[in-house]
């Protein structure tokens, strides 16, 4: 017998990627950065530790942390709802909007979460193919649901829908639209100057990639006021942490030190993105920090396999066995990838 | 128009306590801890701050702590759910368990927060008056339900259910049953024994109060491992960061600091409670960090607020107005809340 709600019986939970503690492995299979966060993050921690009493409950709206997003993203604090990792901010958002039989749309393939969100809701999901440029469905620009949701540089695909396109959606759009923009400091463009006319946009934002804080669990959620006002009825009191608080802080009063890990990344991206098109691998343009590469109608299991053999993570997603999504990691990691990656194919010459 | 589901709109939102976070008060309105974390909190945090790679993914099932409150709580790690504070793992538990119009009984007054997860639900929640003595409602023993919550020692009275009262409970309910033992460490006893035995059990703990670790949000629920293996489908993949698993790992290291704090907790409870029972207040038996003082059909709302004019923050709920909540401090911020309190019965008098 079991005692959870029926339809909590019949799914699976998200299967995060590997997180191996121990730091062996040269880690890109979960877009984190390669690059440490911002010197005056350690230092505000080291200055403050001592100082605060962690004895008492940390500052329920995040005020400080609120008010250097807001001159970061432009907007007014009552703008801002800041979230334990912007996972929370979906799993809010999908709270928020959906009920039992209600309908979420959104492109497909993309961050497997929205999925498992929407069964937790008992909501429908409809996943519509992504056309084959990976231009936006046509579907999801015209079809009424309770909530449709762009992953914008989509995961696990890197590609971009320009902002015009997200704006045309929205005015074909009465329910609330997400924008979930976790990789966009990657991308050439972003959706925030459409806040303003279009209140039910909900832009999501995160510090875990391109400012190298995964490990703080701190995300944005950017929306008009009234928007803010209903979303936090769903949030715990207390839901990020002192320490969480004043890292975020510090590392967004150091905008020049992000940009620059930025455009790191983007030249590896474009080198390795080359490099992997010479080895015979189709690679989808990326404005994320990873890229995804392909062969088509081939599987590429063996090579996720071996790869990890050679303590090189890579995420393979079973439900794309053809693909394998590789974050961006230093200029040496990726060359000594493309040199695991030249033996394999020597490997696979020698056993023919 | 609104964009949220409809029973939303028609609720508010939890209710904090005040939190001020320039540390002008004498915080005794949310059962903070008057004092520090173990140093070891600060030392580990320290030593480890400038080595580790903020930049990746904390463990998703915090492993390291998991092991450590495995060795504390006495039950194995597969029986153990870390949370973002006990809210986040409150918050799991009544959406795995209720749905629209399920039942949650639970004895009132309590945490009002079971409340407002309650109607996030869209459930249906009774609140069974505890008895005169503040003994467990017979209803809640007898009457079938979707999910049954005991906060125990109860917020805001206090008062303590005995184990075999619980046990008691537990043989009458066939439906999951939530010990919220937020408060247990400062009780006589606690319900971890029953757990091999009830399947429906679920524990929860907490580092906010007797470990001094409000700030950091850690909560435990500890249950059989079907129970967690079930709950953990509805938790976000990295949902505790990592200087909290980290401080929270370090903290269970140093048992005997937090138990002496817990015994000098408990000493100035037991003079605290005779002190304002001489004022003429009527004082609950508490075996928590807190004490509820109350003037039967009186209203203490000026009591608090005057207590608030001389920088002390206790809890007044609009719901329960001839109470206040207090919680216990150190010596002196105990005699100095004595002190104005006869300050205000002395003006009282003036004015007649």
């Amino acid at each position: 017998m079991s005692y959870f709600r029926k339809h909590l019986d019949l799914i699976a939970g998200y299967q995060p990627g590997e997180q191996p503690q121990d730091g062996q492995y040269i880690k890109l299979n979960t877009n984190e950065n390669p690059y440490p966060p911002s010197p005056l993050v350690v230092e505000t921690l080291m200055e403050n530790l001592r100082r605060h009493r962690l004895s008492y409950y940390p500052s329920p709206l995040c005020d400080e942390l609120r008010e250097q997003a807001s001159t970061v993203y432009g907007y007014p604090s009552s703008w801002i709802l800041v979230g334990n990792g912007s996972d929370e901010l979906l799993s809010i958002v999908f709270r928020a909007f959906l009920g039992n039989g209600d309908r979420v749309l959104y492109p497909y393939p993309t961050y497997t979460l929205y999925r498992v969100l929407a069964l937790l809701q008992e909501a429908i999901y409809e996943e519509i193919p992504f056309e084959k440029d990976y231009s936006i469905p046509e579907k999801i620009l015209t079809d009424q649901a309770q909530l449709k949701v762009i992953c914008n540089p989509n995961s696990p695909t890197g590609t971009f829908i320009p902002t015009p396109i997200i704006e045309n959606l929205l005015k074909n759009s009465c329910c609330p639209v997400v924008v979930d923009e976790a990789y966009v400091d990657f991308a050439y463009d972003n959706a925030l100057s459409l806040l303003k006319r279009y209140p039910q946009l909900i832009i999501l934002r995160t510090l875990s990639k391109s400012f190298s804080l995964a490990g703080i669990r701190v995300g944005f959620l950017i929306a008009q006021p009234e928007m803010i006002q209903g979303l936090l009825k769903m949030k715990d009191s207390y839901n990020v942490n002192w320490f969480s608080q004043k890292a975020a802080t510090a590392a967004l009063q150091d905008l020049p030190y992000m940009k620059n890990n930025v455009e790191k990344i983007k030249q590896t991206r474009q080198e390795f993105s080359q490099a992997m098109t010479k080895l015979g691998y189709e690679v989808l343009p990326s404005e994320a920090n990873f890229v995804m590469v392909r062969k088509p109608g081939e599987g590429l299991k063996s090579e996720y396999l071996y790869l990890k053999k050679n303590w090189i993570l890579v995420r393979y997603f079973p439900e794309w066995p053809d693909s394998l999504r590789i974050s961006i990691g230093t200029d040496s990691n990726m060359q000594f990838l493309i040199h695991v990656l030249k033996n394999i194919n020597k490997d696979h010459k020698d056993d023919l």
